[in-house]
């Protein structure tokens, strides 16, 4: 291929993306393939020779498409928004386009520096603490990782280093291998199953916690659950304290945690993967008290911010407690022009897992130029807008029971025992207009329904009601015919 | 951002980066600013209002690419090659804009089935064993990772839970926390290194063994490490062995390794991160022999057989290994329509640490579909015969020696002590017309030059050589003066 045909290609694809996105509401938002239907659409092995790239944007349209769920419709309510923005998408072409990956700086000096200040910049919109910023005096500072899941790895990873060295430290004579085979670490029962998945990764058992019935994390659970810890050998080293849980976006009490770490000199990691997009919005920063006891900070701008999948951002409040406990001895093909950490004073490819990163940080900077601050806002505070609106209408019609509306996810139920319930969201995913997902709280099962698009208009969540009532209508209707 | 306005940014783009690649030989690769030189030409923070787009392409093009060290120049050979292709551009664009991730199969069926297709596809293209086919009855598979230190760290943990799992059964009174207090793993000294950060992550230190004088891991060499582990009690979980080092590109002798970790039972997983591509080749195939012992395969898509980062292909002879031991008690929140395993068979979320994937297989799909078997051949083999161009060159100088030739890399150095060499490549660095780093080997520095960016011709080899040349005289001159 040629430039001139990429040129055709590339700008073919804008137009499908464009379309795409346009008519999105056509389509239904759960896709109503069986198992395995692409597997008998595709040949067996790679073609001996090339297809034109028209055949495969042909496939894509035929083949592709109808199979998926479409996680931007304005009918997307399940699990947790994923970021797609007409600057996110032009971002992560560019940085497709441009082909440069970094190691250390002098392997790519903008793709590090821009990198470095994007996380400044998206630091000081959530007004995190000042220890967080590259550009402060101390060793903190942010970077972009893949996931949560791997900001949490590196957050508990982080904590094991921490506790071996004090451990060390009172008993010299204590090897590694004993102090880490009694380590253990902490979260609640409703943080996302990926804070378990770490413990597991890193061999530090994670306890999952009892919540308040507004399933948050209390200080005096995680302080009982420590005591008994310690009287029987073990070493707590790490707690994971979720701002926004996936179920019912309930906020962990962040100040006692927070002060009980502090005083057991545990590493507090907080995952805020969906929420920390809302404390661009100073209305929403009293959940974050007690953010200056706080160790590692993650959120995903990939999933509220407008910023396209993969962008988690952590900050450390020290990078050295990960970099320096698992820096390798032996070294990669180094540059001879390298002006290494005593240059420049960042090492952000030590505060992750890979040896590389993508340019992911362009991206970033697209939105956060484009939207700029109010922008940004104005996204937020629709889309929770919208969610009060849906929780408005459910509340007018007494068959429903909202449990949770915070931010942009709403909790409710049919009033009653599971199984009006249970059916309505089977008969919803049946019909395929809307994508919604339950959760269970206190015994009872309850349907999430989360603002996702950032299509989704006023209009959509009327449909939605609509559609949500028109089923649980047609339930009853059966029901009654039946009794 | 109104759909017209995307399309014309996202054209923008694609004009941006034709341009960009066609006048790429225009650029000094290494960039030539100084540390530091972003911070200042950015606003300390978001901006309130959001910029037009034209303001920001204006920026990239004014601060950032003049930024760039040029992974994609045809004068780019450190390091290995990071991938980019127009096919793989392309799907790259299309997988931000579609914006559709997975979870498990009905969160997106086409992205979990294009998966699965397509590490059948690529498995086939490397003649893999078929054990490892998504497609075969057992319990094998292949999965799209973020990264080989991802894919290393992922075999490593698998070997670890079939460690603790057989110790056991044969102790069924000894902790898991006790056995894996006493588990190593081995690799060469010359793997890369995050092959080492692998044992550090997993709290399973990582021997580093010496290897022949060819830079290869051998039987005997493991063979002695694993009894003088085991006389310690330790217990030996997992070998890592290399098809194509970071430093020379050499070989594990995986025949000889594979025996012995089939008779002791020990976990062997290959990093075959650069070299992998080359087996779509017959005539390489023959450096995979003893992979039939083998039980974790990974190579990286993203580095030598043009599908952009990030893409890095994982096989598992039995991937229940991995997601059975780090399967977490407790479940996101599940829709009710989800045909799980049972029905589709293959539960791919398990198989890799974060919850959620990318549509990364899009980017793969177009770069087989439209380069085809016979077009990803010829990129190997026209890429290794400008590496023999190259190392021609050298030979006919006596004033170098070529250490090695192999695939897409020679290694040379000047003949002598190594401080021509080392003023050699300081030099050439300083110029930044070529980018090119150093290894040692047996004490003796030598340089590194590897063919990476697809638009590299006979001219550009010729372009070097006469750089690199040219610097030695320049170089020779003045010590001759100075003599």
């Amino acid at each position: 291929m040629n430039t001139s045909e990429f040129r055709e290609f590339g700008k073919s694809a804008v137009d499908y993306i464009a379309d795409y996105l346009d008519n999105i509401r056509d389509k239904k938002v759960i896709s109503s393939k069986k198992p395995g239907f692409l597997q008998n659409k595709l040949t067996k092995s790679t073609p001996i020779n090339g297809d034109p790239w028209q055949d495969v944007m042909r496939d894509v349209d035929q083949l592709i498409v109808p199979g998926l769920s479409h996680w931007q419709s304005p009918n997307f309510h399940a699990f947790f928004p994923t970021s797609n923005s007409y600057p996110g998408i032009v971002g992560e072409l560019m940085c497709a386009g441009l082909g440069a990956v970094a190691k250390d700086w002098i392997s790519n000096p903008a793709c590090v520096e821009l990198e470095v200040k994007m996380m400044d910049w998206l630091a000081k919109l959530l007004d995190l603490p000042k220890e967080f910023l590259n550009s402060s005096e101390g060793p903190g500072g942010g970077v972009i990782q893949n996931a949560a899941s791997e900001s949490t790895l590196v957050a508990v990873l982080s904590g094991m280093a921490r506790s071996v060295k004090n451990e060390q430290i009172l008993n010299p004579h204590r090897s590694e291998a004993e102090i880490k085979s009694k380590l253990v670490t902490y979260t609640s029962l409703h943080s996302n199953c990926s804070v378990e998945k770490a413990g597991l990764l890193a061999s530090a058992p994670m306890r999952l916690l009892a919540t308040d019935k507004h399933n948050r994390l209390r200080g005096h659970t995680l302080e009982e659950a420590i005591r008994k810890d310690r009287e029987q050998g073990f070493i707590p080293c790490c707690v994971v304290a979720t701002l926004g849980t996936t179920g019912t976006c309930s906020f962990d009490n962040l100040e006692e945690i927070g002060l009980i770490c502090r005083r057991e000199n545990i590493f507090l990691h907080v995952d805020a993967a969906y929420a920390g997009a809302a404390f661009v919005c100073p209305e929403y920063r009293h959940y974050m008290k007690g953010v200056d006891y706080v160790d590692t900070f993650s959120f995903n701008p990939h999933k509220w911010m407008l910023v396209n999948s993969d962008c988690s951002a952590m900050w450390f409040r020290d990078t050295s407690e990960f970099s320096e406990a698992y820096r390798v001895q032996k070294s990669m093909p180094e540059t001879e022009i390298q002006p290494h950490k005593e240059v420049y004073g960042i090492d952000i490819e030590n505060w992750q897992i890979p040896n590389i990163r993508r340019f992911r940080a362009l991206k970033l900077w697209f939105v956060l130029r484009t939207y700029g601050v109010q922008g940004l806002r104005k996204h937020i505070r629709d889309q929770c807008s919208l969610a009060e609106y849906f929780t408005e209408l459910l509340k007018v019609d007494d068959r429903f029971e909202v449990l949770n509306s915070v931010m942009g996810l709403v909790c409710f139920r049919v009033m009653g025992d599971d199984s009006v319930t249970r059916k309505l969201l089977e008969k919803i995913s049946e019909r395929r207009n809307l994508f919604l997902t339950p959760y269970t709280h206190e015994d009872r099962m309850l349907i999430r329904f989360v603002i996702c698009s950032p299509f989704t208009q006023k209009e959509d969540i009327k449909y939605a009601w609509n559609e949500i009532v028109s089923t649980l209508n047609l339930i009853l209707d059966v029901e009654r015919i039946k009794g």
